[in-house]
């Protein structure tokens, strides 16, 4: 996975996580070091439906899997 | 919220999210510092059927909203 490719997709993340992966409203998680496993099944399940969150079930639908797994590496990469 | 509390509580979730808040296995997450807000919802969400996990819909189950809270507020209150 490409962490500097995920950073880029992440702007679209920002406004509520952050690009620091720091959250910006008390209902998003923070991201930052998160696991990486972790936060490739939670953006899946939220593709599928699985996981259900209004805002994150659309802005998830666009993304491949490369994206996900991009996404992942970067949030993980960040320090909390 | 009795984060104290919370702690005595979280000796059920060490085993994957550690009394540190840092995750024991690659599909679970880490904890320490994580939003308030988020822990509190994400628990209920469990306890509801609203967000679906095999092993934490178990662990849920008996929790009281109390429980909920002062779990939130003890992994909220660690250093990440």
């Amino acid at each position: 996975a490409d962490a500097a490719a995920g950073r880029a997709k992440a702007v679209q993340c920002q406004a509520c996580h952050g690009l620091d992966g720091i959250s910006k409203l008390p209902d998003a998680p923070n991201l930052a070091g998160q696991n990486e496993d972790y936060l490739v099944k939670a953006l899946h399940d939220f593709k599928t439906g699985e996981r259900k969150n209004e805002l994150m079930s659309t802005v998830v639908k666009p993304l491949s899997d490369a994206d996900i797994a991009n996404l992942a590496a970067f949030y993980h990469s960040l320090k909390p």
